[in-house]
């Protein structure tokens, strides 16, 4: 019984859609600190630690860049990509969040804050690989009948 | 900053699509040393451990539950849905994945498995919250142009 196709290898990362009262999402820009996709905006997020459970990863990784805490409330959904020149699966686990908490201030790896209403998401240059899932969430939530 | 949605608590669960050269996927039968779904067919795989990566998880509970090594060659994608009597939300992540050694055999936990062909995966009674996410599967696998 072998294998014929590659045995891949994953990461996993998390991220929250964090909306606010009026329904606009926080994006965030990534800053020329990361050695990646430098100037895309992104919902925030990033890689669980090894041992460390996603709910938890998502509240350390909003702490640590925008200073909010956050109450998760629901799971979206996931979906991933390959980082080819690394030969790694990433694996993006995305959570509905509500700010409970905090003083809004961003991190290093990011210059740049908006809070975009969903309609609005499609104006910007959001992370390749993560585009398609995040204009499918804000279709859903515009248009939930559909 | 109060949020007026409940803050959700989640559990990690991955499972395994494992396909032969035919192209049919193993469905195994929860036995009566279940709690829950008795009766009811589903793809191999179980919870994440603390402290565990989903791959490793799901290779872990692959060999428990049926004696097979397998080798993970995609993420397929994640559904989730509420426990409600304990107030967890369940996110489920799917694998694909090829057997790659051991010798089969059911545990405790399964009373009955069988290959089945994906097109026939709609006549078997499936974990319920579980199966529009195994028909999609089977779907964009059996019509990828759609």
């Amino acid at each position: 019984m072998e294998v014929e196709a590659k045995e891949k290898k994953f990461t996993l990362t998390a991220r929250a859609v964090l909306l606010d009262a009026q329904g606009r999402c926080l994006l965030v820009r990534r800053s020329a600190a990361n050695k990646r996709m430098v100037g895309q905006w992104e919902w925030p997020g990033g890689k669980v630690d090894p041992g460390e459970a996603p709910d938890v990863a998502v509240r350390r990784e909003l702490s640590e860049e925008t200073g909010l805490e956050v109450a998760l409330i629901g799971f979206v959904g996931a979906t991933s990509f390959e980082i080819s020149d690394i030969g790694l699966t990433a694996i993006v686990l995305t959570f509905d969040a509500a700010v409970s908490g905090g003083t809004f201030s961003l991190s290093h790896e990011h210059d740049a804050a908006e809070w975009v209403p969903l309609a609005e998401l499609s104006k910007y240059l959001l992370i390749e690989q993560f585009r398609g899932f995040m204009l499918d969430y804000a279709s859903k939530k515009l248009n939930p009948l559909n």
